[in-house]
C-alpha cells in the first residue's frame, strides 16, 4: 500500500511557512503503521496542481492534500480536484447550510464568498470539520483515494484524528499498526546512542528511531500493537544500556519533573546567572512545576561581574542556600557565572548542596548554550528527586569539578 | 525558468524532522529572484530517488537536491543520480586528498568508510564544502542542471550562498533579483493587515509578503533591487498604513529594544506574575538587552495569591515602583497576576508609571498566553523608549482600563 502526501499553497512552497502538517501527518501515520513514501509541495496555480494530482494518482493508493479549501480566489484545491478527476463543481448544499448554521450562531451573516467552500467535485463525499467552515472531502482520482484536508493545523489534525485515519484502518484491515513507547536522553549524542543499542537483537517486527529537540533526544520503540509484555521487555532492554543518560520514560523530562515534585510536595526556587532567565521560564512553562515554585530571581550581569568569583563553585554554593533560605523553598536550583566556556550549577536541598563545574567542549550559540545549562542543571533535580547519583557525565561537557557538602558541612 | 527541490531521507520523510532546510532554500531563493515552482520529498530506497530525480528532469531546468550525501549505507544520492544520468560512479582523487588532509588536520586517519564520500558520478563537477566531509556536486540529468548539497543545515546554507546562488546568477544573468524590505507589527491579524494595505497601490515590479511568528507578524515588501528611492517611498506608504501597531523595521522587535535602551543608557528590570518567567527569559536572549538588566524576578504563583487583588491595577503598579527602587533600574517592566483572562502589565520609569488591564478575545494556550503577554508588555517598553503614545490598541486583546500616575503623584 502506498500512501503520499501533497502539501499545497505559495505561502508552504516559498518558505513564508514551515510546513509543520507534513511532519506531523508523516510521524502520526508511520505510528499508526502507514509510512508515507512520498511527499509533494506546489503552489497555486491551477495547471501545476491539476498535474501534481494526477501524477500522485499513477504512483500512489492513497494520496492526502493539504491546504487550499479556502474562501479566497487563490484557493484551488477543489477546482483542480474536478479538472483530474474530469468532473464537475457542484453545489453541496448540506455543507451550505453546515456554514450558514455555524456564521448564524456567532450572530453573523455568512459572507458570499464562503459559498465557495461548498463547492466541490461532484464525485466527493464530504468530511466534516468541526472546528472551521472549510470541511474536507474524499474522491477517486484515476484508482487513487484522495483525501482534502484545510491548511489551519488544528483543522487538519482533527480531521485525521478523527475521520482520515479510521477511515484508513477500515479500508486497509490488515495493516499492521506500530505501539510506540519512548525513552528521552539528556547528554548523549545520537552516533553514541546508536553505538550502545548495537549489541541489542530486537525482535523481528521492532524497530528503532530517533528524534532529537536540542538538548535532548528522544529513543522511540515501534512494536506490535498486541505484544505488550515483549515490548516492556525491550524497553527494559533500552533503559538499561542507555540508564546513564535517561531523564525520563514516556513522558518529556519536564513533565517527570512536575509529577516527582508534586508526588513528593517538594517546592522549588530557582537563580540564573548564566541562564538569563531560560531555566525558569523553561520550568515553569510545566504547570505543576510552577504551582510548586517559589520565587525566582534572575541576576544582573553588572552585578555578577562584581562578586568575588575565584572559587566560582563556592559562589555558586552561596547562591543556592541563601535562595533556599530567602525564598523559603524544599530546594533550590541555581547556575552560575560564565567563564570563558566554563559555567557552574548548584543544588541546596535538606540534605546538603551539590554542585559542578562544565565546560563546553565546542562552541555554541548563546541560544544552545543557555538550553544545554538548564538541562544539566534539570538534570541536578530530577537526580535529587530520583534519589540517583547526583553527578552525570555528559558528552558536549567536560566536568572539571564536582562537590557535594552535607547539611552538617553548610551550617 | 523552472526550478525545484528535492529532499531525501527517511528522517524527513517520516516526520523525525521538520525540513527547515526547504523552507529557508524557498524563502532565500525567492528573495533573491528565484521562485521554486515545487518541491518533493521521497525516502532512501535507490528506486524511489532515481525515479524521482528522472521525473524532476523531465519539467525542470534546476533541481536542487539536499540530503543523501554522508558515508552511512543508507545515504544513495550519488548512486541514484548516477543511474538517473545512466554514468558510472568514479573516484574523485581531489575530494578524496581533501578529506585524509581534513582528518590529519585533527590527528587522526580518515575511516574507510569516508571513501564512499569521494565515489561521484563520472560527469559531476565538485562544489566545495569548507565546513565538512560531504562534498556537493552539479551535473546534468537529462536536459536539466542537478545540484546535490549535504543535509548538514550549516553545510546545506553555505554551499548554496558561497556556490550555488551565484552560480545560478551567472547562468540565469536576465533573472530579476528582489530586495526585500520588513516591518515587523504586534497586534493585527493577517487580514486586517492586508484589509488595511488594500488601498494601496503599488508599482509594477512590487509584491508584498507576510510571515507570521506568533505574536508578530512580519511584512515584506520585495522590489527592484535597484530602485532603492521608490523602495523607500513605498515603504512609507506601508508605515503609514500599519504605523499603529508597527514595533520594528528590518529589524525584530528584540533587537530594536536592544538598540534603544543602548542608545539612551538606560537600565531595566523586570518582574513577573503571569508571565511565568518568559518575558525575562526572551528579552535577555538579546544581548543588549542582557547587559542593560538589572535583577529580575519571578513572583510565585503561590505568594501571589496572598496579595490583596481588590485592585489589580494598583497592585502591578505597586509591584513596578518596588522593582525599579529594589533593582535602581532606570525602567521596570512587570506583568500582574491573571484573573480569569484578564491581566495586567505596567512600566514604571522617570516620568510616572503607566499600566493597562487588557482582556483575552478567544482561549489561549499557556503557552501562547505568556507569549501574547510578554509581547504587550515589551510593547509598552517601546512606546516609552521611542516616546510614542503609551497605550496601543491590539486585536485579540481588549483594553478594559489603562492609567498613568506622573511621577509627582506617586511621590
Amino acid at each position: 500500500m502506498k500512501i503520499a502526501m501533497l502539501s499545497t499553497g505559495e505561502e508552504v512552497l516559498h518558505g513564508d511557512i514551515v510546513d509543520t502538517n507534513a511532519a506531523w501527518l508523516s510521524s502520526y501515520l508511520y505510528e499508526h503503521g502507514f509510512a508515507m513514501v512520498k511527499r509533494a509541495t506546489v503552489g497555486d496555480q491551477l495547471s501545476a496542481l491539476t498535474e501534481e494530482l494526477l501524477m500522485l494518482s499513477f504512483n500512489n493508493d492513497v494520496v492526502i492534500v493539504n491546504g487550499g479549501l479556502g474562501p479566497t480566489t487563490d484557493d484551488l484545491s477543489s477546482a483542480a480536484a474536478a479538472q483530474a478527476a474530469d468532473c464537475k463543481l457542484v453545489l453541496f448544499k448540506e455543507w451550505l447550510q453546515r456554514m450558514e448554521a455555524m456564521y448564524s450562531q456567532r450572530g453573523s451573516k455568512m459572507p458570499e464568498s464562503n459559498l465557495k467552500q461548498a463547492m466541490l467535485p461532484e464525485s466527493a463525499q464530504i468530511i466534516d470539520n468541526p472546528v472551521g467552515t472549510a470541511c474536507g472531502f474524499k474522491m477517486l482520482i484515476n484508482d487513487a483515494v484522495f483525501y482534502f484536508t484545510p491548511g489551519v493545523p488544528k483543522e487538519f489534525k482533527v480531521m485525521v484524528e478523527q475521520q482520515i485515519l479510521p477511515d484508513l484502518q477500515r479500508d486497509w484491515p490488515n495493516n499492521t499498526a506500530f505501539q510506540c513507547s519512548r525513552l528521552y536522553t539528556f547528554g548523549l549524542s545520537e552516533s553514541a546512542i546508536s553505538d550502545k543499542l548495537d549489541s541489542l537483537k530486537l525482535p523481528a517486527g521492532y524497530e528503532l528511531g530517533y528524534r532529537s529537540y536540542l538538548p535532548f533526544i528522544e529513543v522511540k520503540l515501534f512494536g506490535p500493537q498486541d505484544a505488550l509484555e515483549e515490548r516492556v521487555r525491550v524497553m527494559q532492554l533500552i533503559y538499561k544500556l542507555l540508564e546513564a543518560n535517561v531523564v525520563s520514560v514516556d513522558e518529556p523530562m519536564l513533565e517527570h519533573l512536575g509529577h516527582l515534585l508534586v508526588e513528593k510536595g517538594l517546592t522549588l526556587a530557582t537563580a540564573e546567572q548564566c541562564s538569563f532567565g531560560y531555566l525558569t521560564s523553561w520550568l515553569q512553562s510545566d504547570e505543576q512545576i510552577s504551582r510548586q515554585s517559589g520565587h525566582s530571581w534572575i541576576l544582573s550581569t553588572r552585578d555578577s561581574e562584581a562578586i568575588d568569583h575565584s572559587n566560582p563553585l563556592a559562589a555558586t554554593f552561596a547562591l543556592a542556600g541563601a535562595t533556599r533560605e530567602k525564598c523559603a523553598t524544599d530546594i533550590a536550583l541555581v547556575t552560575g557565572r560564565m567563564e570563558e566556556n566554563r559555567f557552574t550549577i548548584a543544588l541546596s536541598a535538606h540534605g546538603g548542596e551539590w554542585g559542578m563545574v562544565l565546560e563546553f567542549n565546542r562552541p555554541y550559540g548563546r541560544k544552545e548554550a543557555v538550553k544545554i545549562i538548564s538541562a544539566a542543571a534539570a538534570d541536578l533535580l530530577r537526580r535529587y528527586l530520583e534519589r540517583k547519583p547526583m553527578f552525570g557525565d555528559y558528552f558536549s561537557l567536560k566536568k572539571t569539578k564536582e562537590m557535594f557538602l552535607p547539611s552538617s558541612v553548610v551550617k
